[in-house]
């Protein structure tokens, strides 16, 4: 199945963080799509399914976190983005919908990391 | 961004059913990723993404339920199939993981729904 872009993350994180859960992003709809947005403003919380668009390779066996110390498991029981399709699942706290931005925070994406669904 | 298949879902499911939380489903994965699954049983709950893929048609404002009497909402505040990316996400109930079969109840996906991802 092919995915495509209905919006893009825009936060200014280049390198992780020390927290994600204070990151404020925008996801900056595209115009096509702003219709969908319609009431999203109900809800305190969304999942956001986003690309890891800076990871390429796949790892099925993988120490959490990237600690060498923790013992490995397997990539589907772990959240790494080694995995066979790059996406990344987040519930995060919904804080605005203005027109094309839907304003989050929590995401744990990188700066131009594309968006492919919202959910509430 | 382009998904492979890790998994197919088996359980039957060819209609909408009165109660999708009692539907047990075996998701078939794929013999190459089955590694990804160490460990993955230790959780009681976990998130599957998979594809709607009897599902043609965007609609971007949408009856939650397809109920008419219900107001409309943007599809990205429903959980309508009719969203630009035909992706399902489903919280549910861990059973077994056993060779290449993961078994789980409550998964909103009819028989043969193409699996992308098992998260945590």
């Amino acid at each position: 199945m092919k995915l495509r872009t209905i919006a893009v993350v825009r936060n200014g994180v280049k390198e992780t963080p020390r927290d994600w859960d204070k990151i404020k992003s925008e996801l900056i709809f595209k115009d096509e799509f702003v219709k969908g947005l319609y009431k999203l403003n109900h809800f305190r919380h969304i999942c956001v399914i986003f690309g890891f668009h800076r990871s390429r390779t796949t790892v099925l066996r993988v120490h959490p976190r990237r600690d060498p110390s923790k013992p490995q498991v397997g990539v589907f029981a772990s959240r790494s983005p080694t995995r066979p399709n790059k996406i990344g699942l987040s519930r995060v706290r919904l804080i605005s919908v203005k027109g094309n931005v839907v304003t989050v925070r929590g995401l744990d994406a990188f700066d131009g990391s594309p968006v492919f669904d919202v959910k509430p």
